[in-house]
């Protein structure tokens, strides 16, 4: 844990210059806009510790898969996500010396990320080794307008001299990852242009082949006068760059306005591609920094009236949760079907890929309540459209008859994850990508998704899970052997109870949409099912078999489900006694030491009770959240939003709010130790989470919205908007009660407290504290 | 399966030029002198398919771990071994044409590996594409008697044309290995030096700084007569030659007789290795090919001398017990205990390392019986010298107290494999470290290794078990959880029985061995409890404990051992019932398909059964037997011996005798279609294991040697010579009887079919068939 980041509810503040936290705060300052990103390195030269990160979407390497290579079906490689050309460097020389603050005496060292209008913000003073002293006020943003293009305001004055400054924006392509085994480079140059204040570079990644276009266009002002001064142009391989000298006298402030682009040939023609950037970088330069900065905080103040919650009397915590969602738009945008959300989002290599589970388990519902549903619809076409590819892996691991295993980690729906333990058995991912299109058309009504497209994919995942079960002669039950659960500190175990009950509701689910389809949209129905050559009466019979006779372990006597066979053959340890010395678990113990603990990565029996709330009585919930969460030490981000909703959910108003602080501050307090890697993107959704569905305790049953709210004891109030259906909502916590209004053309009916309301357009419903 | 191996005696045949086999060839006609081995690639040039492999013992290349980066206490490294600069090669040009079998027509083509005598040969008429006709015959050895050295003599002569032979005999080191992943090479040149006739090249190994200097010296004969003819040198980065040109009417025999060696720095002190290689070389030049040969020959008869296996009546099953005896020799010596035995040796790449448990569970009992039993002795002192790094092994996966876990695989003691269920999971490894030492001691009486060196690496071993098992309070029994057996198509399994069960031995042999040094070497017994903090109360009784109270997991119903928990809930198939098609599994299957199916790799259960048989009656190994050879695919090399062994052990001629073939042909029919790869050295040791243990029935019990032999039913008869504590015995099995001849100088007492004779020495024992 760490405790740096100054509390302020629109903004993330480091004062004072640690090089240290150097990384961590590099993660935690990133920008993006959906499209790009970039880690929060300097400008300048800097020769202490750094990550540095730029990464474009879609663009990735295909790292050879190297152990386990007698491992038949294995994944052919692991997709890297690439740094790419570095297009925020400035370099400044001043006389013979460098502008860099690890050797620099730094003093008013603060740095700002301004989540309310989208953009970084960075001032210090500098000494250098000859005692000239400068000062700096840099901005930055990714601009979410244009969104392929990023502008910086880069504003140096020398306090204590007169002299030259020698200032070289620059594009570098000379660029590696972090984690390349043998210092490899994954970019070739094809082209490189300069020409003054312009300077282009075209790379093309090895293998895969994308083309990343970045380019750049400065202008240098002194005292708000351009400087007239030629700018020479500067080139080596995989450089390109301007360099201009700016004669000075002290108290002169120097401005350098730098505008630049990264296009991929994910976008445009690989033959306009320098073209295009050369427009964009151009009509960026036109615009300048001021009115691209004034588009910036427009359009971030629209995404937060939609998605904002406010939080009154807990600064920490109403810092905590905007700082999820600005990351969250910053990653994912809806606007293009063939993204997903990393992760990391644009903010690390670690992980690499591009889509997890964490898509659909955790993401898709923050999507559906703060974004149009297009947003949604289009995380779950990401999928339809991967889905050939889901039975082509399936049918490398054996399965026929169009059986689809999602992969685990996907840039374009192949699978690019290696470990065997995760991608031939974590097959309960396959579960999220069906329940995700249940979620979808339970909170949009959209249910002509199914005839389309969801149908489809239900019963290509239904048909994988029938063939995935065996029958046991031993014990008259068909059993699912070796798998993975959302518990990844168990591996290869047997009749998973999480797994096997997503697996039985995926095939009682896919039966419900088979009938629902052949209802509504009989013709659709009867083209799919004959194009998939779907025989109705041999699966259907062979499905509802399964669901009756599929193993779903328990034990009577503690009256809780069993993680797996053999669960309670542990030595049974909590986690609260584990010598605190030791934590976290996954950095201290060796893989096989945590395997035959007892102890629970994140929420897994209680993973199916989320998902499934309604099939089970509370004294069920209670008695598996009471056994389970003491064995948990949510060692993965995803873990405490499932916690704090469920916690909610049974009234522990106390342990709910615990939970939430510690996803809502994860990375801004570096929880876990691994912010400097990236943040914890997808987990972020899950931090909104546990306010609507935890704290506010929103649910979606038979096509309505209930509302359960409680207000955390140390919360004034808390607020925020929802969509639902055609109606904007907000809902309203507080001391007083409940308020919630529609903001809607039509009447809603409400359920609070399980009590039913109907709502008229632009009125309010409101409860008072008794 | 292959079949182009033509049977004989004493020599492996290749006739005629097949490029689709010529890897499989390049393996199987290997040459090694245990201090280094080459595959059987050719002297001139080849662009076909090969796999060029010169490999040095010892010399190995740390290979970064990449996948599992997140795992604690995962290895670092991966162990490669290393090709080696070719020292064979010699390059023939003929006009402006290159001597190369892939872009010739070739006749005649014959490849005799003369087990014998030691040596390779290969002879063949080749036609260029200009029409110009040569033959060839080359021959080439590693001397076994300057073990560093290596001698070819290559006749060519023009057939039908009379021109300029270009004859270039070379040291190339820049060299890669098959399995580089970015196509890296790792060796550096560190000097390099050509005079005419000779050259030395000094490479030296990336991250490990090996130093290897491999050295040539040439002469080259015109129908005997020495050439006058100028040697040009050549030279480039990691290159050296000596160039010649020959003048040549038709029908002239040029000879080309080249002398070479590779020395390591591990042999050398790193300042003088040019110098050594270079007097090595300069004295084998001085000795000449046919001395050098002469003294190949002699030598290889003492080892034959001492370790044939003569079968009549069976030429097939005699050539292949007699290529895995040759493989043996040609691998490991026992001269060197820094070295072991590599399941490939010195014939591939693949498997990385030098030591598995393969030396322990199946190398030691021939090396016991066909050399001095200080051959042995060092494979035990190999491991005693690594307990330090086991113990450090132990203690990364959060062991203390001296408590040792022996690496899966490892060149210096440190683990090199990169799986965590084999790493972390396979730990049964350590079970067979301490049996080997039990073998040794009721093998040679040798019970003051125990003082010395053996207690206290049992010691080590049982304080692994007693902390890797834990309490059940849900079984009231210890348990082991997470384990991998020998069956490797399981993994993470709890209560292997042959884990467990050889833990609890032991357990057993541990406190036994502690007993008999406290009895026999009081004073070191104490130093020994003293410097390891051994306290026997504390230990002792808690190990007894474990003893009585570890679970041993069975099926009553059935009468066998559970190989592991669950394992009767997988669905019951035999291998007899799956489609040929499918097979090897593990080259069909999918990873996750093979650990849900009941099939078996290799003994597992049996394993344990074979180590431990004389606590077993007949009718629970008959039961096991019975039930688990039929789930057994044998696709491990290591598997069909252990079977053959319990076969014979059953009274089950025909089955043993089918297994036996299975395993003495492996490589030369290609059985598992991967011999290209490398040869299966350490199921060799098994293939030996088979006659003696199987066919022979030989056993120590109580210090004294049984027999049992059987005749399969297609032999005439079998012999073979086994050394046993100072006496050297010939043991004759045939249509008449047996007989044991004692050439020692002492009288044996031996059992016969349970019966107990004293032979005299100089004399024998003769049991006529009823």
């Amino acid at each position: 844990m760490k405790h740096y980041i100054k509390v302020d509810e629109w903004n993330i503040i480091e004062e004072g210059f640690d090089p240290h936290v150097n990384k961590v705060s590099e993660s935690i300052f990133s920008i993006g806009n959906g499209r790009m990103g970039q880690r929060a390195n300097f400008e300048e030269a800097y020769s202490g510790e750094s990550l540095l990160g730029n990464y474009v979407a879609g663009v990735y390497y295909p790292d050879k898969t190297r152990v386990g290579w007698w491992k038949n079906g294995y994944p052919e490689y692991f997709a890297k996500v690439l740094n790419a050309a570095n297009w925020i460097g400035i370099d400044i020389r001043i006389g013979d010396e460098v502008l860099d603050l690890a050797t620099c005496q730094v003093s008013g060292f603060r740095r700002v990320l301004n989540m309310k209008a989208g953009y970084l913000e960075r001032s210090f003073t500098a000494t250098l080794g000859s005692g000239k002293k400068v000062q700096v006020h840099a901005q930055r943003f990714c601009s979410i307008v244009d969104d392929e293009a990023g502008a910086i305001r880069y504003r140096i004055t020398p306090l204590n001299f007169d002299g030259q400054l020698d200032i070289t924006p620059f594009i570098d392509g000379d660029v590696k990852n972090q984690d390349a085994n043998y210092d490899e480079k994954f970019w070739e140059e094809v082209q490189r242009r300069t020409s003054g204040c312009s300077a282009y570079l075209t790379l093309r990644t090895k293998k895969t082949g994308f083309d990343v276009c970045t380019g750049q266009q400065f202008r240098v002002y002194c005292e708000g006068e351009p400087v007239a001064e030629p700018v020479l142009p500067v080139e080596a391989e995989k450089y390109v760059a301007g360099r201009i000298v700016v004669p000075v006298t002290a108290g002169q402030e120097v401005t350098i306005e730098k505008f630049a682009a990264n296009l991929s040939s994910e976008n445009h023609p690989r033959e306009t591609l320098p073209d295009a950037c050369r427009e964009l970088v151009e009509s960026c330069f036109a615009k300048g920094f001021d009115r691209m900065l004034e588009a910036q905080a427009a359009a971030w103040a629209a995404k937060w009236e939609e998605s904002d919650i406010v939080i009154e009397g807990d600064a920490a915590a109403q810092q905590g949760i905007r700082f999820n969602i600005f990351q969250l738009h910053q990653t994912y945008t809806g606007e293009d079907a063939r993204l997903n959300i990393g992760p990391k989002g644009f903010t690390g290599e670690k992980y690499g890929g591009a889509a997890y589970w964490d898509t659909e388990a955790y993401c898709i519902p923050f999507y559906l309540a703060t974004a149009g549903p297009q947003v949604a619809r289009n995380l779950l076409l990401y999928r339809y459209r991967h889905l050939p590819k889901a039975i082509e892996n399936a049918a490398k691991l054996g399965f026929s008859n169009g059986a689809a295993l999602y992969p685990m980690v996907t840039m374009n729906g192949e699978e690019c994850h290696n470990e065997w333990e995760i991608t031939f058995e974590e097959i309960h991912r396959n579960a999220a990508i069906a329940f995700a299109i249940y979620n979808y058309t339970r909170y949009t009504g959209d249910t002509a998704y199914l005839a389309d497209y969801g149908l489809e994919v239900l019963l290509a995942i239904a048909r994988f899970w029938a063939q995935r079960v065996s029958w046991s002669d031993a014990r008259r039950q068909y059993v699912m052997l070796g798998v993975t659960g959302p518990n990844e500190y168990e591996n290869n175990v047997n009749n998973n109870w999480y797994t096997n009950t997503m697996a039985g509701w995926c095939l009682q689910y896919a039966l419900e949409a088979l009938e629902q389809v052949q209802r509504e949209a009989p013709e659709k129905y009867a083209a799919l099912l004959a194009r998939i050559q779907f025989h109705t009466e041999g699966e259907t019979v062979q499905w509802q078999h399964i669901i009756r006779h599929l193993c779903y372990p328990e034990d009577k006597a503690l009256g809780i489900f069993l993680q797996q066979d053999g669960y309670l053959d542990k030595e049974q340890v909590l986690a609260k006694d584990l010598d605190p010395a030791q934590r976290p678990l996954n950095q201290h113990w060796s893989w096989d030491r945590i395997l035959r603990s007892c102890f629970i990565k994140q929420a897994d029996v209680l993973q199916g009770l989320y998902f499934l709330e309604d099939r089970f009585d509370e004294g069920t919930l209670r008695r598996n959240f009471d056994f389970y969460e003491p064995r948990t030490v949510h060692e993965s981000s995803l873990s405490p939003c499932v916690h704090a909703i469920i916690a909610a959910r049974l009234g522990d108003e106390q342990r709910a709010y615990e939970f939430y602080l510690r996803t809502s501050r994860l990375d801004l307090d570096d929880y876990n130790n691994d912010t400097e890697d990236g943040l914890h993107i997808t987990s972020m959704a899950g931090t909104w989470m546990s306010v609507v569905e935890g704290f506010a305790g929103m649910r979606v049953r038979n096509g309505e919205l209930h509302f359960a709210p409680f207000l955390p004891a140390k919360w004034q109030s808390f607020a925020f908007n929802v969509r639902f259906r055609g109606a904007l909502l907000k809902v309203e916590v507080s001391r007083q009660g409940v308020r919630i209004c529609n903001h809607g053309d039509q009447e809603l009916r409400i359920y609070l407290y399980e009590q039913a309301y109907g709502v008229k357009a632009q009125s309010q419903l409101q409860a008072l504290r008794q």
